[in-house]
């Protein structure tokens, strides 16, 4: 690789900062209808980037949902093997609004960090990608290997549409392997290859009560309180000890093995207190937070709503109450059947005076493990460590991305996760933000490793 | 009392259903400062329509809260005795509005009933008494008796101000008996003396986790999500056979004799899974709903919120999770005690990871019991019977008027709850609404009842 194209990427960092923040302005929140044209904005923007560097037979693909962008690029040769890129373009909502000390769509640089919404989550790490390619192609005219842009819509509403996309196109996505910056690092600057990943299911649990609000005078004592009830169904489903104590749910789960518990206590990590200023962390009865965290599967309540949230007292007994429940699980759990037992415990210890109505996640995920002595893993850690200038370290994390088990599932091709997060990013938190150095050193990693697995 | 009294009432229908519209039609919304100016129109409303009946002494007192309307009539003469009516102006929200048939003040007559918030709580039954002060001045040019007007904007927010009132101007309110028509009968055209009322007593739950959202996939496993700590906090107050587990909730709670069962049992009531189409109807161990609801405690969740409530999924630990409760308390309960065991629950069973914070429920109210035998209250019955053409019957019910127990406090003065509302007015509801039954026989009796007690 010749030095121009880390000298380009120097040279132009302002602009190219300039271009990323007017692709952060645009509220691409993918859950909300209300963003629909926003969304249209931002595939938009990455097409014209894409057009502008050069690529081939660009298509804004319908998906029955958020559109995906495609693109090719063949410059390359027969002989260069070719690469899927992946990555997102819609992001989380922004609320709570308050929250944020700069306006999460109007990008700003403090403390060296890039702060909005998507800068770290997808956006800002797809943006690496394109500058990267950018940086190629004017300085050397080509890119080191042939290119199939993926880049998706839904990934924050469970890429709702991918897997259709995926599994219908397999002759225009097949590729020798795939690329997602789509994860983090264990700390700032400090390089990470990710081997594992969670899988996720979830439902949403509805108790309905009477047919509208009470007066908890005149019906108190004659009716079950729907809140009281999902209190009642939710307590049971996960101990004070934090183990899930939903029959059935840690079937099949592989033991933690002695090597991979020091290979987790080996990694530094992150202060959890520090960074959430909680009085203590607390985790699943005989496992380390970390241990918790990255390698065993969690139970969570995301929301939960029930009666009057407005200021002062309302003396009701509610209508209904709803929450919403998601898992992150670990190799060896089935989402669909994790999902059958949540619903089966719910329905069983519902109490009388109530009906419960369970409504499944639609899009669920497997766990993802990938072999960390890989050729095109190894060669991705010495980019790593080339740009960074440090060791690389091995780490699985709780995060869950669909679109690696579907493109192993479809595909059965090797998946490099080059991710460039850190853990103070504040993902889909209000004061989202993503460091400049990860920007910066992150472009040089991906230039250095396109030039490294040019050959096949 | 002279016929033309009822032949006014009767003739002028149409008038004063016009004119309790305009009222009604004021969203005195008492819990939310962006109606205070409608509070005042309705402060206003009243003390116009007391000018033209007759009042003197008319004062719109400031409170430090929403303002409280007095007014005097000493035309009966020293030899007659003195009334003090008491009522409120003030409603409750009318959210959630989507579930209003007909707009909440915009009234509508339907099916034999005034739809509006209000109508029954209790603006509606205001009305009438002034109405009834109406017709008596305009046939016979005088009331039977002297009359202090008490009309407060504070009732749903718990009478925040008007106890000091009561204990600070004690001679100007002060009176022989008092009246109060801010309650229900039964059933529709049931006459009902309620002899018992619930006192009230409430908190307010925060359970605060991380100080911000976070990703559940990077800290689940290593933070407390704070909704499950409050359904933990929660689950562990009322068992699911209704019965409160809180030590000493139930410390000095008068048992229920076997006379009073039978009491209970013999009142007809309302068919409650009809009125509420819930499946079955749940009570504590040990009681009959009818029994839970007229003479038990009750501890109701109001509302519940935290974490993420929007469309489609947010896979986060949400930083903090609310609990609105009340209690509904009974004869032989201490409301601040009762306050003081909730808050001592929640500290002894709160898990780490998290903290908790208790609000109390600034305003509280005890118990109200009278004697049935009254002669004051016997009155009353007759003038029910009389108007409705039915034996009235005598019933405990499980609302909560503190302004009852503060005047028992301060006046020690018999008080005579008339009330007309139904056991489908769906107070504090969507759809609340009145019977013109109870419209109309209510003022006759309200006709009768003057005349009844006009000599000392």
């Amino acid at each position: 690789m010749s030095e121009q194209v880390l000298q380009y990427l120097q040279e132009h960092q302002q602009r190219l900062l300039d271009k990323l923040f007017e692709f952060l302005a645009i509220p691409s929140v993918s859950t909300d209808s209300a963003h629909k044209e926003d969304i249209h904005k931002a595939a938009d923007f990455i097409t014209t980037y894409l057009q502008d560097i050069g690529f081939k037979n660009i298509e804004k693909q319908e998906t029955g949902g958020h559109p995906l962008v495609y693109a090719e690029y063949n410059g390359a040769g027969a002989e260069a093997p070719t690469v899927l890129f992946y990555g997102h373009y819609d992001v989380q909502p922004a609320d709570p609004l308050e929250l944020w000390d700069s306006e999460p769509f109007k990008p700003e640089i403090r403390d060296g960090r890039i702060f909005a919404r998507g800068s770290s989550d997808d956006k800002g790490q797809v943006f690496m990608h394109l500058a990267v390619f950018e940086a190629y192609m004017k300085t050397e005219g080509k890119l080191p290997l042939n290119v199939k842009v993926c880049i998706e819509g839904e990934e924050e509403i469970g890429s709702e549409n991918l897997y259709k996309v995926l599994h219908d196109k397999k002759e225009q996505f097949q590729a020798d392997f795939a690329v997602i910056s789509d994860s983090g690092m264990v700390e700032k600057n400090q390089p990470t290859i990710l081997y594992g990943l969670k899988g996720f299911t979830g439902i949403e649990i509805t108790v309905n009560g009477p047919d509208h609000d009470l007066h908890s005078g005149m019906y108190g004592g004659a009716v079950r309180n729907p809140i009281m009830a999902l209190n009642h169904i939710l307590a049971s489903m996960k101990n004070e000890e934090e183990v899930v104590t939903v029959d059935g749910f840690y079937d099949g789960v592989e033991p933690l093995s002695d090597e991979e518990r020091e290979l987790i206590d080996q990694v530094k990590g992150e202060d959890y207190v520090k960074a959430t200023s909680i009085p203590e962390t607390v985790s699943e009865k005989g496992y380390t937070a970390k241990e918790h965290t990255m390698a065993r599967p969690t139970f969570e309540i995301n929301g939960m709503y029930g009666g009057y949230q407005g200021e002062g007292t309302k003396t009701i007994i509610p209508s209904s109450a709803t929450a919403k429940i998601t898992c992150r699980l670990v190799p060896g759990q089935d989402p669909e059947r994790v999902q059958q037992l949540l619903e089966k415990h719910v329905k069983r210890v519902a109490p009388a005076g109530v009906t419960v109505e369970v409504i499944k996640e639609k899009l669920s995920a497997k766990a993802y493990k990938v072999d960390p002595d890989h050729a095109l893993i190894k060669k991705a850690a010495e980019s790593y460590t080339k740009a960074f200038g440090k060791e690389t370290v091995y780490v699985r994390m709780g995060g869950s991305i669909p679109v690696v088990e579907w493109m192993e599932a479809i595909y059965q091709m090797p998946i490099v996760l080059l991710g460039f997060g850190t853990p103070d990013d504040r993902l889909h938190s209000p004061n989202e933000s993503f460091p400049l150095d990860s920007f910066e050193k992150g472009m040089e990693t991906l230039a250095y490793y396109w030039n490294q697995v040019k050959d096949k």
